[in-house]
């Protein structure tokens, strides 16, 4: 009997990281695949509360009753130490820290997922949060992003998400049941600085199959594709389009005029993707849940476009409304546009993104709103 | 001194052909640029009221000042019979009169543009709007689509479209100021059947410029393209997606679940024009106005998302909501879905379009509505 046919002595252990609203609805749906394929995984999936660490607030957790193997454990060290899957499900600030905290204490071979929309950018560069987790942990870390709001999936309400992971090489078992050798490539197409210890091979492999089984209920409906850059900045830079819209229907356009927004802010999307990273993008990405479909929710629903939208309906700047509204919390959506346009600004290239311009020049006062369509002439 | 300098000695004279809500709409934006471009349109624009003609209903004509070189001609034949450029803007059941009627009574060069939405399709074959225009006149014939509400067009409330011409042949000026002679080839990419009389030497070119300073205005944005097919194709199909999506909102789904049906439609929309028109689509087009933002506002806002939406609410079939709500009119989505179902049926492809299907289904009372996520499934 040939190695491959041997069937895996370890199953996948399940640790999500991060028990607000969206953590705890991920661990939800989670446990109840990790029961239902107990070939693949471990029933019990823990959950770390970082609440108690940082702070997080109590008050965002769902009503919802968990399944039995939802196991909380107050030790994020703990709750890391053996497993193999590595959930991350915690507010952006956070991240930094917690990765720091669990460095050197996961599994070499563990592999990870982030549910954490969005991407730094600075002057310098721009840097996945999936790309940052495995670079600062030593491990490949996926993306899942999409139209997805957290209490409705609670509520198994049905919906869909994309999860991008880019199953490094090592890790793809050929035929005879070893591992492959060639050389992980990072989100750019450059090989990875990482030195990645692959899944030993006594457990199942981590690929988009394993990952579907573990995500997908039928309630959440999970595709899977291999571009996390397309992913990952879709994430992020349609809250600089979530603003357009706002601006744009708080002036008093409609519908017609919100859609015109929507679909330059995704070719604007687009093009940045190309520019920044020609080697990895997939337009195909932008057709996923993660790209059109969460533009549109978070063009319609979302908190950056609500209060862009109070902003101009009232004729005061996004500042004010921080001020006002929002007890002085910052709006995601404006240090998105900020970070974004230095990002441009330094390139020289600014020009090449009229709307993503725009927002930036109507959040410092210096572009009307009543322009926008003017960036729409031929 | 070359022939290719001689300025034009005529302009081109302007109809539009129904003057319903739209038709109206259409008619004062194109007259504010004829007055506009004086060195290439007559400033007075024919507008023809088929509605005395065709008893179309008065009462939707919108409230709006016309600008006075709107003129209306109650005689049809006297509005086209001089006219080099004709914009067809009326219900599409009135077509195939109005064709009939007209033929042989317009100038042999004159150009279409059809503001008509749809195709029309039988087990047989799929017929453009424009395509059926322009073979029935012996011209050519193209389309505009888009995101777009006549009453907030009239009132000048900013959005954009789309125009898809592909210029004939014969039509494109060389350089040394002669027509050019390949043949024109038809929207599937054959050689027409019609033998194209061109554009006058005399006149100004009807091409992607002139159309763009023809229908362009401030607050209505328009983009030019080649592709007929999918900018036709679009807009029709776009109807079974609008109902499909009142059904998820209906039972009790949410805007995640409504993109993530918009987003099937979309692709499957695709797909039918690669399928059945390879040599000629182009899938930038769904990017533009008449692609994703004309989905998304037919799915949020129009007539057969709202009826479909309200069938599902009350668990009644479509069919009882054309009774009760509209007094027997017929939801155009209901014969569009019927249509291609049959093409797709007659092919023995229908299984490839789940969707398309499913609201067929639905319609019908054999599919069930709370089972569309599962046409999702992996």
């Amino acid at each position: 009997m040939a190695v491959s046919t041997e069937s895996p002595r370890q199953r996948h252990k399940v640790a999500v990281i991060g028990s607000g609203n969206w953590g705890t609805t991920v661990a939800k749906l989670v446990a109840e695949n990790t029961k239902a394929h107990p070939d693949l995984f471990e029933e019990d999936v823990q959950i770390s509360p970082v609440i108690n660490t940082y702070h997080e607030n109590v008050k965002y957790l769902p009503k919802i009753a968990l399944p039995p193997n939802v196991v909380a454990n107050p030790s994020l060290l703990d709750a890391v130490k053996d497993s193999s899957i590595l959930i991350f499900n915690l507010p952006h600030e956070f991240i930094g820290n917690v990765c720091r905290q669990i460095k050197g204490h996961i599994l070499p071979s563990a592999r990870g997922i982030s549910c954490i929309k969005g991407v730094t950018v600075t002057e310098d560069k721009v840097e996945l949060i999936c790309e940052y987790i495995g670079e600062t942990l030593g491990i490949y870390c996926g993306a899942l992003s999409g139209a997805n709001i957290a209490n409705e999936i609670a509520n198994e309400l049905w919906c869909e998400t994309t999860i991008a992971y880019n199953t490094p090489p090592c890790d793809r078992r050929s035929e005879n049941g070893t591992n492959g050798d060639a050389a992980h490539r990072d989100a750019r197409g450059q090989v990875s600085k990482i030195d990645l210890v692959p899944v030993p091979q006594e457990y199942p492999p981590v690929d988009h199959t394993a990952l579907h089984k573990l995500f997908d209920r039928p309630y959440f409906t999970v595709s899977m594709v291999s571009d996390v850059v397309g992913v990952s900045l879709a994430g992020a830079l349609k809250n600089i389009v979530a603003l357009a819209c706002g601006f744009i229907e708080g002036h008093g356009w409609n519908m017609t005029a919100k859609t015109a927004v929507m679909r330059r802010g995704m070719l604007e999307t687009i093009h940045f993707c190309q520019e920044f990273f020609p080697e990895t993008i997939q337009e195909m990405t932008f057709w996923e849940s993660a790209g059109w479909s969460d533009m549109i929710v978070s063009c319609t629903s979302a908190r950056n476009w609500r209060y862009s939208k109070m902003a101009a309906e009232r004729g005061v700047s996004l500042y004010e409304i921080e001020r006002t509204e929002l007890n002085g919390q910052k709006l995601q959506g404006i240090s998105t546009t900020k970070e974004v346009m230095s990002f441009l600004k330094a390139r020289g290239v600014a020009d090449k993104y009229p709307l993503f311009k725009a927002v930036e020049g109507i959040v410092d006062g210096t572009f009307e709103v009543k322009n926008i369509p003017v960036l729409f002439r031929q």
